[in-house]
Order: structure tokens, then C-alpha cells, then sequence
């Protein structure tokens, strides 16, 4: 059985998000055990749960250096409950840098991890499911050592989670070629055609991420960002040209209305609150950011992704996976 | 007069393309004077337009070092004609690595330039017009001196070609406060916020690119590559799914015939073709790279880029802010 701690205050929404994205998650997964910590004024009505009283809260602009000295906060006092509760992982809608050197400090990497990344999914349009992406934002810069640990941190989890044997593995590149890539991948590149533990496909194209190029696509951690959020803002430019397609005049509007069904797919196809939000992957327990600006159905999503985590052992199964 | 250099045999389609593209433009520009590089029998039926015989072909997979090698081929003839010719630039279609390497070798950079930077063009979703980005792939990694002057040359192109008066400047990053970045834009955005001769704006995500963040978005050519790629792949992505939605049923089709003239408009804003490929600057004359699977439509824009920045004197504007 699961047991999840919840920072109830990190969100830019405040607690009543996060109340309500819990009591849904509660009425689906009655089985999962949850902590909360907040305010203990604000939680008064949640009764049902065990609370974790926290005076303080950690700001979205809060560095990581700055976090540790905010020890009545709930973000702190979150991830602190994984080791004294013995819960299996923590979900926060705060700083993402804040919560990320935090989760390394208190929970520790795994051993034999060189440095943790932080995973997302992108949704395959061609094939369906989803593609693993990291680092997407935990480092500036990555070895080509951490670059093929990610692979591995990476498969692990795309077996485990998404339940794809044997995922075909990427490095994000410049070219399709072998030659092409930073100088970091392309010395990653080496060491991932020598590794037998992982399916290792050769570099893909940014062209090629949404459209069933591999399973797992492995990066460093500045262009991982910079492609996540080019996506997303290419995403939303063209929403809004949609927009004004179908705002063109009277006839387009009727066209909007026999079409809205397969435009609402559209839209959940691409949705980013679907996916939750991102986990710290090589850290001793789940960690999982949602969004700062999360509504309740995407805080809990945010949790199903921690319970799903959780569920699938994949701490468990990287820890046995660096000790072989 | 502009005076322009095109290799006939660069692109995966051939000359029947190529030759097209020549006819069109020339119907628009019939000022502009054009020399046609490539196999003599091809080229046997466009006696209106100076011919330069070139029998070999450059091919697309060919790499940077053995285009040099091929000096009866079309590319190589064609960027030598631009220094025996005096001619003002070079279009081709053909293998980038090649093209870039070759241009850089026979034509040479501006003095001063450390490094020359593959530019294009995105549309700014927001304002209109159009976001210079450099580098989008010349360079697999960039020092913290590339990327200062690719923001001065960057910010001379955008005021010669895209008219804009004191272009504002921006590093592409992982985040937007100051502290942000892979260690050489951290490095860069220190020089660029002491360097008089730009309005740096400080640092911009992906998710800004298209809407109004900056009129030139500067970043290193694996990361600028990865971004353009993602942006591609995330338009062709979505295009995909709005055709399934308009293909959904009998009136989603009739919804589609009402908006019709609405997504033409917005493909329009979207299509790669119209910027017409990218350009090589720092180099002594002008330098554009069509897409290797041109349509003529594509392969004209190409030459109007190149028309465009030969009439702006692109390159002696830049000649005389390295002299300064």
C-alpha cells in the first residue's frame, strides 16, 4: 500500500487547490495513505488525513540555497515526513529549484547515481503513450557519464512506469548521423553503444520526439528545457491561431461548433496538466513537482503520477539496478 | 544591382526545380543579375541567365571536409563565382555541412568574426514579423565570445533586414531571472549587459520565441538546433491532429469546408517555406541555404532571402561594426 506526503501550500492557488485536488485523488484511490503539510488554520476541515502542521512557506522565487534555511516550511517539512513517516514519495507545487535541492539534500541520491534528472513525458501522436524525456531542467550541464546514466535512469523507468519492454533509447541531437551532437553527447554516444543493459537507437532529431522516434530520449539538462518549453510555447501559438481561425467570421464559428468534439481530443492529447507534471529521478524515494500554477485536476494528476511511481517500485528498481 | 550565384544541382529534387525557382524570380526581379551553376545539357534551355558548367553534384550526405575535394561540382563552382564573378552571394540547396564549410573556406569570415552563425527566421505569432535566431546549427558548441557577437551581428541583421530600429536582443535560456543558463550563457549574458552597442533584454525561455520576446534570440547551434527541430516537429505534430479532427465525421468535414480560408491563413504564418531557409552569417558575401527538398515556391524565397540581404548590405554593415 502507498503512502504519499503532500505539500498542501506550494502552489501559486493556495490551499483550497490542493484540499480539493486531494479529495478527489482520495475518492479514486481510497488505498493510498496521505500526509499533508500546511497550515494548520487552513487544514482544519481535513480531518480525514494525518496532517503535518508547517508555520511557513516556501516562495515560488526561493533559490536553492535559500530553501534549507526555511525548516518550518511545508515543503521542507514534506520531505522530511518520506523519511520520518517511512512514506514512499512527496508531491509539490513549489519552486521548482527549491524543491529539487531540497528532495537531493533530505532524501539523498541512490547510490552509484551521479547526479539526478528530472523526467517528463511528452505523448507519442504517432503511436500513442508516451515518450520519456530527461534531464529536462535539474542540471545547466551534463557529463557524457551522466548522460548515459540518464539513458539507464531512464529505461528503467520507461519499462517500469510505462510499461514498454525493452524501450528504444535516444540521444537528442543535432543530426540523425553518429557525428553530430554537443561535444557532451557525442561522447555519451560512445559510452551508450557499449552499454548491454539498455536498447540504444542512435541520435534523434527534435523533429522526431512527438512522433514515435524512441521511448526514452535523453538529454542534458539546459536543451532538455529549452525543448520542453519550446514545445509547449509552439503549443500555445498555434491554440491561438486556431482561435482566430475559428473567431473569423459567422460561417467559421458554425465550424467550430461541428468540430469542437475532435478539437476537445486535441486539446487532451496535448494537455501538459495531463501528464502532472515532473518527477527527480535517482533520488532515495518518488519526488514529483506539478505545475506552480496546478488546478486541482492537475495536482491530481500530479499525485496519480506519484502513486503510479510508487505502485511500480521504481525506486526499488533503479536501487537494484545500480547494485548490479 | 544585386548580382547573385545559384547552384542549379544542390537540392533532392534537381534542376527541373531549381530552374523554376529562376523563372519566377527573375519574372519578379528582372534587375537582379543571375549566374546559373550546373551540368550544361540541364541547363541547355536558360540562355536568358549567365551559365557557369559545373559536372559533379555535391550529395546530401556528403560531410564538411570532403566537399573540398569536389572541385568540378556545382556547389564548389558556384561559391567560387561569387569571388571571380564579384558577384554578391550564393543560393543552394544542397548538404548543409558542405555548404557552410565550403562558404566559410573559399569566401572567408569578416574580419574580427570568431565564428560564423546559421540564422533563420521564426514568426512572431504576437506582433507580426519575424524573431532572428542564431546559431540554429553551424556550431555544435559555442564559447561565451561566439555567443556575445552573434547577439552584435544578430542585432545588425535585424535592423538591415526586418527594419526594425534598436532590435531587442535576448540569450536563449532555461529560465528568465539573470542566474540562469548552461555555464557559456551565463558567461555571455555578462558581456552583453556591459556591450553599448545592443539592447539586451536579459534572457528568454523557449515558450517566448513566438510570442514577441525579443526581435533576436541568441543561443549556441546544438541547443538552437534542438529548438528549431522541436518547433518543426511540434507545428507537423499538431497539423496531424487537426486534420484527424476535421476527418473525424460527415460534419467535421462540413466544419472543416467553413473554416477553411481561416487555417490556409494559418498555415501560412507557419510554413517553413516562406522564410525560404536559413542564412550563414559573418562571411564575406551572402550566404543562404534553401531546404534540400525545395519546392521551386521554397527555392524562390531562398533568393528573394538572399536578394533581400544583398539590397540591405547586410555585409557591409557588418564589415564596418567590426572595423568600429
Amino acid at each position: 500500500m502507498s503512502k504519499l506526503v503532500i505539500d498542501m501550500m506550494g502552489s501559486d492557488l493556495g490551499s483550497a487547490m490542493s484540499k480539493e485536488a486531494v479529495r478527489i485523488f482520495h475518492s479514486v484511490h481510497p488505498d493510498c495513505s496521505l500526509i499533508l503539510v500546511g497550515k494548520q488554520d487552513e487544514l482544519a476541515d481535513m480531518k480525514d488525513f494525518t496532517i503535518i502542521p508547517a508555520d511557513d512557506v516556501v516562495s515560488m522565487e526561493m533559490g536553492a540555497l535559500e530553501v534549507l534555511r526555511k525548516k518550518d516550511s511545508s515543503m521542507v517539512k514534506a520531505i522530511e515526513a518520506v523519511l520520518s513517516e517511512k512514506a514512499d514519495g512527496v508531491v509539490s507545487a513549489g519552486s521548482t529549484g527549491a524543491f529539487l535541492s531540497a528532495s537531493t539534500l533530505i532524501l539523498r541520491k541512490i547510490p552509484g547515481v551521479i547526479r539526478p534528472a528530472l523526467v517528463t513525458s511528452f505523448p507519442n501522436l504517432k503511436a500513442g503513450g508516451f515518450t520519456t524525456v530527461l534531464d529536462v531542467g535539474a542540471s545547466n550541464a551534463n557529463t557524457p557519464e551522466e548522460l548515459a546514466q540518464f539513458a539507464f535512469m531512464g529505461s528503467i523507468y520507461a519499462e517500469k512506469v510505462n510499461k514498454i519492454k525493452s524501450p528504444r533509447v535516444a540521444l537528442l541531437s543535432n543530426g540523425s548521423e553518429e557525428g553530430k551532437g554537443s561535444p557532451e553527447s557525442k561522447e555519451a554516444y560512445k559510452l551508450l553503444k557499449e552499454d548491454a543493459r539498455i536498447r540504444f537507437v542512435g541520435n534523434l532529431e527534435g523533429s522526431q520526439l512527438l512522433s514515435d522516434g524512441a521511448d526514452v530520449v535523453v538529454t542534458d539538462g539546459y536543451s532538455g528545457n529549452v525543448m520542453l518549453k519550446s514545445i509547449e510555447g509552439a503549443a500555445k501559438g498555434m491554440s491561438g491561431l486556431l482561435k482566430k481561425a475559428f473567431k473569423r467570421n459567422f460561417w467559421s464559428k458554425i465550424g467550430y461548433l461541428l468540430t469542437k468534439k475532435g478539437f476537445k481530443e486535441m486539446k487532451e492529447t496535448l494537455d501538459p496538466k495531463k501528464t502532472g507534471g515532473a518527477l527527480l529521478l535517482g533520488i532515495n524515494g518518488v519526488v514529483v513537482k506539478a505545475h506552480g500554477n496546478s488546478t486541482p485536476e492537475a495536482f491530481k494528476n500530479a499525485m496519480e503520477l506519484a502513486y503510479r511511481l510508487s505502485e511500480a517500485h521504481v525506486v526499488d528498481a533503479l536501487k537494484a539496478g545500480f547494485f548490479a
